[in-house]
């Protein structure tokens, strides 16, 4: 294609998407709301649980079903993808022209396990809607935010008149994100040509709050390791030779201790080296949300905060790299004392990290840093996990800008604020493997009762997610480019 | 008694002392020599092991072999002592001087658990002699050394011809001491009027090796505590969470690196309050000793030595207080990794303490070191073990000479070395209710295996304990006046 077709088609579809008639939207979505919320309960009646093996065949059914809805909705390529562990789903919707930008959308299709003996008020596995909410697992986490996409393109078409979506349309579902994702990265790098994307857009996230509308703009990424520390050849007598040699669990706890500063900063060499900043007009949105420190220690069942001077408790666990113990363990953990020197203790930690980290080099940093306070005497090994990258996309990354406009419109024009994620998952695989900026969009809240009993979704919210989803490929189009 | 007639009675003592022949005292023991190994052999044949229910009948045949025992070596009192526990055994022997001064001599007739499959070479409650070795379950831990007194004694009186010791004898040989001694501080002080002495002896040790005589003067002293920090209400994801509330592994971690400086003294303001210092006397004995580092290093299975800057490492067992962590433990420990923020963490530490310091002010200056170091948000327990103080008689200390002069007779004229003992045992109850000195005679080496399979005396040692208690009454009976 020549400069100046693609300028007409360029300008074509800037009409496109300033044309969206948001009416001829909403008025699709109400007219197929029953329908879409009666296939959504199918799915979710299917007990995909990828962490219980008595479930794997109901995993399997799942990907099945979904494969043939997309079918059903009019994706030319819809096919279920054997792992080692549970399938995923992989659908693919060509955009009329070939040039148009290709966007990959990731979710998951299995859930956490749910029992009615867990505190379900209603069976897990038979949706019920109350007040408008659905109740079910999966309702938000993440059936119903993978769903909306289904409804969200058709919307998207029927308002356009489009036969094709504006973007290749791509959709990866993934069936062990529950189990922690074990073979997800080997099949995007077993498949990274057929999932090429200029962007990949996560529904697997939330918002603030039923209130305050946000976009997630990247997670932490995760460096882990196990250090074995081991001293005398077994417990020794701490009256025959406390005091005279080294003790493995003081070493533990020293290097524990010496993790962070005075300011809770992390003290190992280099750590910070090449941290993206926290810019002022982020830190500035950050403040704009309703943070009531209260709530969230409530939410987080703990009696205070700590960390790193100068940041706030949202920039601290969004924004900042953190390291922590995980699990410390060492000599005598039984009721009432016993006067030994433990022959051996062990210590779990994991850092979390943000854009501008290496995981690889982090992890050097630390080998280096525990080599040189191990003292003569104890011996050690230490084993690091898989590591995750962070991903982050700057507020004025076009795609994201593209998403937070598609979202605006579907609430009403107003202002979109940012949040991110602290915890890390395998969208980071997604943007290492296939190179492409990562977008989320959620519209779960924290009330949803993600992992817990009676998670719902909300439907006012479920359907401002299909139509951001029908504002968004034509928006998208324009700004990839 | 007027002064006039005690100081013709101390002329005598005095008389005796000097006189008494050792060749008379080694005659005695050679031809009282096979009965006596006789009578020990039908004692360790008894397997009084207090820990194991099972022989619960046999702890009380001991007591009851040993009050017959003692009966038939000539003491008027024997008698069986119970407690909540195993029975105790007390026997008394009155001096015909009722002025004469009261020496208590301490050992226990319970003995650790033994059998066949752990290693031994022989049946470990069939005592068999072997190359100038009697092997068994208690040979020397501590049968021997309780038995050598009752052919001491006898020795002394038919050496010097006397009918009744030298000092008012009294002996307290409890059943417990493999168990911990629950009940042994409840038993002493219940009867510390009959168990009223100007000095204690203690049997339960050992010396320095077989050709270096040593004589402990001293042990260290226990505190310990348990805390227990508890953070969030459960385990919290360290991704949602992580860098943001107190982690209560972190600071158990931080109290134990917090416990020591860089010179590995202990930090808590006040312990070392009183210490007693180690006189440059002690230290140059010490350093006498024919300590081999490398041998001593596999003695405790360690790969190196550390401790207390400008001290060795026999100075820091034996004569330095101490802080070690016996337990650590918080969040996960078993394989992998969990990304999380523990809700709780434990601490084990144990202090051994030495001459000067008091355990309560030890235990209070901990309690505030503490409460001062744990962060908000945090909340713990601290709880403290039953204490042992401390026990040291200087080296200059009259009775000390006594035991001195007595074992280096045993030892043909030999200089008899110094050492301490870094545990802690009962023996401070004995200082602390009676009010007396504790002295230690023991003739047990290392290579005697206490708690491990083929216990040993070596039998030449085993009479050379008995020689010294043969020559010790005297010279006490002057040196205590």
């Amino acid at each position: 294609m020549g400069r100046q077709t693609r300028g007409v088609v360029e300008a074509a579809r800037l009409r496109h998407m300033s044309d969206t008639p948001d009416s001829a939207v909403r008025q699709y979505i109400e007219q197929h709301r029953a329908a879409f919320l009666d296939d959504l309960a199918d799915w979710l009646r299917i007990p995909s649980v990828s962490a219980q093996p008595e479930h794997d065949a109901d995993v399997r059914r799942s990907a099945d079903w979904l494969a043939a809805k997309l079918t059903e909705t009019g994706f030319p390529v819809a096919e279920v993808w054997p792992t080692p562990g549970a399938p995923a789903v992989f659908a693919e919707w060509p955009a009329e022209d070939p040039d148009a930008p290709v966007v990959l959308v990731y979710g998951h299709h299995d859930v956490q396990p749910a029992a009615r003996a867990d505190g379900w008020h209603t069976d897990p596995f038979e949706p019920e809607t109350v007040g408008g909410r659905l109740y079910a697992r999966g309702a938000a986490d993440d059936k119903g935010q993978v769903f909306f996409h289904t409804l969200g393109v058709r919307a998207h078409l029927a308002a356009t008149g489009r036969s094709a979506p504006a973007v290749h349309l791509k959709l990866l579902v993934e069936g062990e994100e529950e189990s922690g994702s074990p073979h997800f990265r080997a099949l995007v790098e077993a498949n990274a040509e057929r999932l090429r994307a200029d962007a990949v857009i996560v529904s697997d996230t939330g918002m603030w709050s039923e209130t305050t509308p946000t976009v997630c703009t990247g997670m932490r990424g995760l460096a882990d390791c196990e250090i074995e520390l081991s001293g005398p050849g077994q417990d020794i007598h701490s009256g025959s030779f406390g005091g005279a040699v080294p003790n493995p669990a003081t070493v533990a706890a020293r290097l524990v201790a010496a993790l962070h500063d005075e300011d809770e900063r992390v003290t190992v060499p280099g750590f910070y080296d090449g941290v993206s900043p926290l810019g002022d007009e982020e830190r500035a949105l950050f403040a704009e949300l309703p943070f009531d420190e209260k709530e969230w220690l409530a939410t987080a069942q703990s009696h205070g905060t700590l960390g790193e001077r100068g940041f706030s408790t949202l920039e601290r666990i969004w924004a900042r790299p953190t390291a922590e113990v995980n699990g410390i363990g060492g000599g005598y953990q039984g009721p009432g004392g016993k006067t030994i020197i433990p022959s051996s203790a062990s210590l779990k930690l994991s850092f979390r990290l943000v854009a501008g980290q290496d995981p690889g080099a982090i992890e050097a940093a630390l080998s280096q840093w525990v080599a040189q306070r191990v003292p003569d005497g104890i011996r050690y090994s230490l084993t690091f996990g898989a590591a995750t990258r962070p991903c982050l996309t700057p507020l004025d990354h076009p795609a994201l800008r593209s998403v937070v406009r598609s979202m605006s419109r579907a609430f009403d024009g107003r202002k979109i604020l940012f949040t991110r994620e602290g915890g890390s998952g395998p969208a980071a695989d997604l943007q290492d493997v296939l190179g492409a900026p990562v977008l989320f969009l959620g519209i779960s809240v924290p009330s949803d009762g993600w992992h817990a009993p009676n998670e719902k979704v909300e439907l006012d919210l479920l359907f401002k997610g299909v139509e951001t989803a029908a504002y968004l490929w034509d928006d998208l189009a324009a700004s990839l480019r």
